[in-house]
């Protein structure tokens, strides 16, 4: 048995992940805590969860943590992960950030789109990027795995093998995105009230959303060139859930068969990963699991490829991924305690 | 590995179903039929579901369904499985029964409240009502169970100890209960579209919904006593979950600790009963999972009790519960592939 | 044209009401008060009402609010409003308070339930309950106008004819009542959270809820003896609505035709009363309206009547209302400004 | 008073159109058609209008109509307005189709993308394109308007400075747009239900959704050349509104102040068009109204501009704008009977 311990554990992506540790056969959680809520059981905080874990939630302390467990997973606001971790902690323990601290490698981008100090520099070069399927060697020896957002995860999958096959304009990527409410978290604030969020539809962070640099980062690699892309999320009133409506011209000649294979080639064999071709996902077709369900349309009129994503931003997008990750590191069988299907209506 | 089938398996009872018997670690899927898509891949219909169960929908066919396998569930509307349904079906397999054909012992209150003649009033003594936690043992050895209906699934469990430990005025109960709009099903009806049940609550079935009788016959075996009821549902928007809020007198003298003390004794054992005391459930709490969750109030104003239960309509009101019958009767382990908890917001 | 003012006015009736007052053909906005947003236009804080509200917010200043105007409708928290009215402020102006603090006559009742002191006992005989329908006449010469609360407006309406003309058991009355979330305000709340209300039902407030002796006081004072209700609200996920639906045994010898005529008799002309019979009402039919939808059933095995009535909280249940006071008292036309129905789906 | 009659009134958009008729001024209901309900009261299909319209619904008769009324609405599915009206009814009335029949001006494009036969090609000349911010002269005189789609009112509403003052590379063209369901109509399609539709987000129609060359032939015309959009519609869990999301790759040079001038000299006196510069429009600012907001960003580092319209698919875009084209076209007033701003939550 895997000891593990959360840290911000009554956040949704927290909970979420509190929940699938709770049910993971290879692991038990040694530590867990909540700066909002020490003291309580995390039972009380999610009633939802009474009898399934109903331990005492403790002040966040990463020395004592990083005593008790062998892996660490952080979800914090910005920059406190960067301040906490340092190479003591990572010598004792494995720690997976679900915050973006560790995700941009440069920290000047870092503080640039963050508006904050980085407080941990030199340990960038050590983390590694989780996008599991992406990644996965890397992942095999990580001391510090920086999960990667959720709008991130879905956009990242399902333009990748469109830009690493090279089947499209680089300079032509439009990621067009809609959130469910909990990716905007448990935090008490106006916007994300029921009455201002239900019966609505809107666009934010318009040209400034921190995932930006991230999508570009990841995709950049993969091109082995440095690109741009235009990302815009909406919020729509719905739980869960991340569809990501991507756009790009394409290369001259490329053709629908050569789109196929490139999903094919990329994502075959990968569990967590649905193919569906030009029957497009729904976000509700990955509610609750760990998959991302990829389709694509070819526009012949404007010779653009309409590729869309969908996952769940507390599953694939967060807590989901982050058990993923801990099961490729740990060895523990990468799909154990993550579930791929679900029944609708959910 | 048991043998199991579906009769109806494309609304949305029997897709839970299919997924949580894809999911269970003791069963095998040998036969799933549907009337509306026989001829389709299963996962077609239900693409969220694409590459957990993938097998061809069949016409529905009992005399092939019980040779091919040894539980067979039916969810088919009434009386049709009642048509069905016959000694010799029931000699060669398991039934589990989802519709209301064999819930009621009496064949003319079925008549009365169904308007639909019984096709197989021999087999009604026959049949078990499946109420787990009531009825374990008779369950333990049936060939016909009939699986109850969500809202009696709630009412019944959440009133039973208070009738059954007599701290109530048998003839004040009434019964105010809310559902998610999956409990209307599948079928294509104007009143079951987005924009008429979105934004808006509503009572239906005022004084002639069909669980009346069922709820009534339950609780009159438990009492010893015939009894009457007042139910009301609501329809509320939101897609799955059941609320039954039901209130009834208090028989002089009783106290709040008698009434705590009733429901330890009936339920303090019980994996799928979550009790709440006056830390009142909310439908979320148990969404997607097999629980049924209790709390009560006492109104020393007007000396009655308010006692709530929640559950998941599609799981312990209909899919869940369908699987714990199968899991006694099977002895497969009451809890195998069904979960307790879910992590909010779901 | 009568000038008035809101202090309150940027929660989610007091905006209610500025819409209705910036639209309404007889009235001048002179005055406009929020504690939160003093010193920002209205309309930065309500976008929707861009052009047509873009006065400044002023702190708030009874006094000076007294001086510019001759109505005032004060929409604040207990014991607030109590506080800062006076004798000498309602010698200077009409005062029509949203909140709950003139309500109950009996000071005692209001500090045992709303747990605070009332600061202007001495004026609690002048205030007359402004459930227009059944005080028109007192509302004509009020000074002081207590507007009624959301779910008692919709369970007193519902339930005062079968009260008055002596139809009904009066130790049985159970009502059961749901809202959408905006009954809870704008304040930022954990439990106020999109993702903490939606895809759920819960109760709250069982045998505690404010309203309650609310609804007591008024049925009382039409039966002409003192009646207690058991009264409780449930939360449902949509913006705006409270359907209640109230038990009651009947009289011995109690028809159907009488409930009819009794409803006939007294709501027959009506302008916001929408009798429907046995075609129960749903909130969607009053969304956006200044409407009460009425609906009853006789249940004949239970010898009890179901009768359900719908209200838009924010409406017929806060501003729709406080609007239809003034108007009364004003002689301005009892609907001007106010609209009876609504093209759904809204 | 003008007569006005109604063809397909009981669909969500001719609902909407009784509503407002029913309570304009100027206008006259004196016949009101429905193929599934003729025979029954209109306010029995919407009993949230009853008291407002409880006219008798008739068969669909264009002759009938024509000679009772001087305005005629149709609100019928494609192509059937087009094999019903002719030159006689022209001669006798105003036609105002809310279908597309008469929105193309190539009868090829409309059958290629209607995949139907077109029934009066010879009335495609006299047709006036019914957006009235960009056609208002044309209209004034039109005997046959072609009232516009949702998607394609907003989207080229918020495009047409951007084009019309060739700020923007036309080839670029980039429109994502998300609706409410009530664009889906009243038809009962599984698609539609409640539990297919709430909690999720999808792409349809991707690539070959019949508003697009509505749109091309719109902006083209303003352009003075053709041009080809990319347009993508998604539809969101909520009942109504259409939320455009624009990109478009800016010319050389083109500031931000160029960007905001085009849209002040376009919309800057326009009644129902809310301009919000860089604080973005969503959806519920303009629900229930006949306004279309619209806002604008520049990415400098891309050098695109996002600008994003947000209307009311019901109402401007349809029953609204066909009552303000009404209005023009009879001179009654353009604003009458129509609002432009809603007090939220609605």
């Amino acid at each position: 048995m895997v000891n593990v311990g959360i840290i911000g554990a009554t956040g949704y992506a927290g909970a979420q992940l509190v929940y699938l540790l709770s049910n993971h056969s290879g692991v038990a959680i040694t530590y867990l805590a909540s700066h909002s809520y020490a003291g309580k059981k995390f039972s009380t905080v999610y009633p939802s969860m009474q009898g399934l874990c109903d331990l005492v939630l403790e002040e966040e302390d990463l020395q004592k943590a990083s005593q008790r467990c062998s892996v660490l997973f952080l979800a914090l606001p910005s920059p406190m992960a960067s301040d906490l971790v340092s190479e003591e902690i990572l010598n004792r323990c494995i720690v997976i950030d679900l915050g973006a601290d560790f995700r941009l490698s440069d920290s000047l981008t870092y503080e640039t789109w963050y508006k904050a100090k980085h407080g941990s520099k030199e340990l960038l070069a050590k983390a590694v990027y989780g996008l599991c399927e992406l990644n996965r060697e890397k992942i095999q020896s990580a001391s510090l795995i920086a999960n990667p957002g959720c709008y991130t995860t879905c956009s990242i999958l399902t333009l990748s093998p469109l830009v690493g096959e090279n089947l499209i304009d680089r300079s032509t990527i439009i990621i067009d995105s809609a959130s469910g409410v909990s990716g905007a978290g448990r935090a008490e604030k106006t916007a994300s009230l029921f009455c201002e969020c239900n019966e609505s539809c809107k666009a934010y962070g318009v040209t400034t959303h921190r995932h930006t640099p991230e999508i570009e980062q990841e995709l950049s690699r993969i091109a082995g060139e440095t690109l741009l892309v235009q990302f815009t999320p909406h919020l729509v009133p719905m739980n869960r859930g991340i569809l990501s409506t991507c756009y790009a011209s394409l290369k001259k000649g490329v053709t629908e068969q050569q789109i196929e294979e490139a999903y094919r080639k990329w994502y075959g064999n990968e569990p967590f990963i649905r193919l569906m071709g030009s029957s497009l996902p729904e976000t509700r077709f990955v509610k609750g699991t760990n998959s991302c369900a990829i389709g694509w349309v070819v526009d012949h009129r404007t010779n653009r490829v309409i590729a869309v994503g969908a996952i769940d931003n507390l599953m694939k997008g967060a807590a989901g991924q982050a058990v993923q990750n801990m099961n490729i590191r740990c060895n523990l069988g990468e799909q154990t305690g993550l579930v791929a299907c679900v029944a609708n209506p959910l």
